[in-house]
C-alpha cells in the first residue's frame, strides 16, 4: 500500500474487507482501471477484462501460479501479465518438509488426539503412533526423496532434507525436456548424495520414500499422480502435494491410503478446494494431513508477495521493465 | 524378542497386551525375576524392587530419560539400569523442526480448520493464516536459534535448520559447565553460521527466534521457562518442548501465549502428562501445537530402542558390559 500510495499520479481503489473480494465489487470498480492487482481466488477472465476496457494495461497477481488468469484473453486486449515467482520459494518448501514430517509422524493424529482430550486414554506401547521416520538411521541408512517437477521449489525443499540424511534424489519432470546431467552432477556434489537422478515416474513411484508434487498446474499435469502410479509406492511411502491439486487423483489417493499401498499423505491443496468438506474421501483418512493451502502464508513472504505485485503494476503502468512478467509471447 | 527368546537360558515373561502393562501384573510377574525391561509409563521404585527380591540383577528402560526409575533405590539394591540413548536422537530432532514449522505456520490450526469442514467458509486474504517463516527470506535475513540444553538432540536439530538459513545459534546449558570455546568455534565453522554462542537464559530468551527446550527433566531444570523468561521473548518466537513437561511452566505458557508475548508453541510434553484434557489451558489455546509424547515414535527408532533394552539386559544378566549403563556411582 505504501508504494501504491506513494506514487501522486495513481488513483487506488482498494477492496476494503479482509478477506476474498466479491465479485460484484471487482466488476464493478475494475472499469476505467489502468492495472488490477488480483489474489488467488479472483478469476481473470473476458468478462473482467471487457468490463475494464480499453484503459487497461497490467494485471498483476500476488501469486506465482496463474491458473485464474485466461492469458490467452490477457494476450488478446493486449495487457501485460505480473506475478510473484521466487520469493514464495523458501516459505512453500518449509511447508513441503513440515507436509513430509506431519504425514510420517503422525502429526494430524496426534494432535487431534490431545485436542479431543484423549490422552489419558491414550495407551503408550513400544510402536503407537509410530510411522516412517524421514532421517536415516544406524540401522536403516538409506533414504530416497522423489520429485515430481524440479524447479526452485523442489531444490528449495531438497536442500532442507540433507541434515536429515537423505542418500537419493530422484525427480521426473517436463518429458520434453533432456537430463541436465552436469547440474544433477553438481546437486549431488554440493549436498554429498549418492545420486541426484532423472527418472521416469515409474521408477519415481517405486522408489520415493517421500515423493513431493512439486509441479505447475495445468492440463499438462492434471491427474498425474493417479492410481497406476499409487500402486508402484512403497507401503511405506509418504506423499506430498504442495503445488496445485489437479496433479493429484483425489479419489485414488484417498483408495491407497484406505488400503495402505502407502503410509500417509501431507497435502497443502486439494482439487476442488476450497470445496472440500467433511465428506471429502481424503479428509476421512486419518492419514492424510490436508492444510488449506497456505503455503505461501508467512508474514515475511505475503510481505514480499505484495511488494512485488505492487512493484509489477506500478512499472507496467510507468512503462518500466517489469521485475516479474509472465511471458505471453506463445500463448496466442 | 527375537533376542530374548534366542537365549535359552532366559525365561521370558511378557506382558501379553499392546498397552502400557498394568501395575498388578507387573507386581505379580516380577518376583523372583532376573531383569525386568520396563517403558516410560513404568514406575520403578522400591515397592518394585522390593517385590522383585534379591534375584534382580538389572533394570533396562525403552527410554532414554529415566525419571521414571528411582535410581538411589536402584544404587542400594545394588542394581545394573539400562537405558537407550543416542538412537532416538534423530526421531526427536526431526520431531523438533516438525513442531517449529508448525508452531509458526499453523499447522494445528490448518489441519483443524480442514478437518472440521471449514475449508469453504475460509476467506483467502493476504495475510491470512500467516506466522512467522523459519527460513529467512531476501527481506529478513537473520535467524537466531535458541536451545536450552545443548547435547546430542539440540546439535542434530541445530544441523537439519542450516537450510532453512538460520545464522546465529544461542544456547544455555548447565550452568557449572564452562564454555567450550573450541566446540563452538567449529560448529559455527561447521554450519557456516555467524556465531554458536554460550548464553545466559534472560540473553537466550531476548534472542532467539525459534527456542528449543532440549534439556534433562528432574528438579535442576523445573519451570526454568517461567513467567519472567516468557516475558523476555520476542512477540514473533515460537518456544518448542520436547524433552520433559516439568521444565515448561504451563500456566505462564498460557498466559504468554493469551495475551501474545510469544507468536506460539509446540510441544510434544506437557507436565502432569498423560492427564491433560481439554479443559488444560494450553489445550485451550489454538497458537499451541501439542502432540502425546511421541518424540522417539517412529518404526525405525522404536525398533533400535526395544533391541538396546534387550541387549542392556542380557549383558547384565551374563555379566557382560551393557552397551548403554547409566552410571549410578554418584547416586548414593
Amino acid at each position: 500500500m505504501a508504494l501504491l500510495e506513494a506514487r501522486a499520479e495513481l488513483d487506488v481503489i482498494v477492496w476494503p474487507e479482509d478477506r476474498a473480494c466479491e465479485r460484484s465489487w471487482l466488476m464493478e470498480n475494475v472499469v476505467g482501471a489502468t492495472g488490477v492487482i488480483v489474489m488467488f481466488p479472483e478469476k481473470v477472465n473476458t468478462e473482467l477484462l471487457d468490463k475494464a476496457g480499453p484503459s487497461l494495461k497490467v494485471v498483476s497477481t500476488v501469486s506465482v501460479g496463474y491458473e485464474h488468469i485466461d492469458l490467452k484473453a490477457a494476450a488478446q486486449h493486449n495487457l501485460k501479465v505480473g506475478y510473484t515467482p521466487d520469493v514464495l520459494t523458501d516459505a512453500v518448501a518449509d511447508l513441503s518438509v513440515m507436509l513430509a514430517l506431519m504425514a510420517g509422524r503422525n502429526g494430524g493424529i496426534g494432535v487431534d488426539l490431545v485436542q479431543k482430550g484423549q490422552w489419558p486414554n491414550f495407551s503408550w506401547s513400544p510402536f503407537a503412533l509410530c510411522g516412517p521416520q524421514l532421517s536415516t538411521t544406524a540401522a536403516s541408512q538409506t533414504r530416497k526423496i522423489g520429485f515430481l517437477g524440479f524447479g526452485r521449489i523442489a531444490q528449495a525443499t531438497l536442500a532442507r532434507l540433507v541434515p536429515f540424511g537423505i542418500t537419493h534424489c530422484l525427480y521426473s519432470s517436463n518429458p520434453s525436456s533432456p537430463p541436465n546431467y552436469a547440474r544433477d552432477a553438481a546437486l549431488a556434489k554440493q549436498h554429498n548424495l549418492r545420486a541426484v537422478s532423472k527418472v521416469d515416474i515409474d521408477e519415481l513411484a517405486r522408489e520415493s520414500d517421500v515423493l513431493f508434487v512439486l509441479a505447475p498446474g495445468g492440463s499438462g499435469t492434471y491427474h498425474v499422480v493417479n492410481e497406476a502410479v499409487l500402486k508402484k509406492m512403497k507401503r511405506t511411502s509418504i506423499l506430498v502435494n504442495a503445488s496445485r491439486g489437479t496433479l493429484v487423483d483425489s479419489d485414488a489417493l484417498a483408495k491407497a491410503l484406505r488400503e495402505g499401498w502407502i503410509w500417509g499423505a501431507g497435502l497443502d491443496v486439494v482439487e476442488g478446494e476450497p470445496n472440500v468438506t467433511i465428506d471429502h474421501p481424503l479428509v476421512k483418512e486419518p492419514r492424510c494431513v490436508i492444510l488449506p493451502h497456505i503455503g505461501s502464508a508467512t508474514l515475511e513472504t505475503r510481505g514480499e508477495m505484495t511488494t512485488r505485485a505492487a512493484q509489477n503494476v506500478i512499472a507496467a503502468i510507468l512503462g518500466e521493465e517489469m521485475p516479474s512478467q509472465v511471458d505471453l509471447s506463445t500463448v496466442l
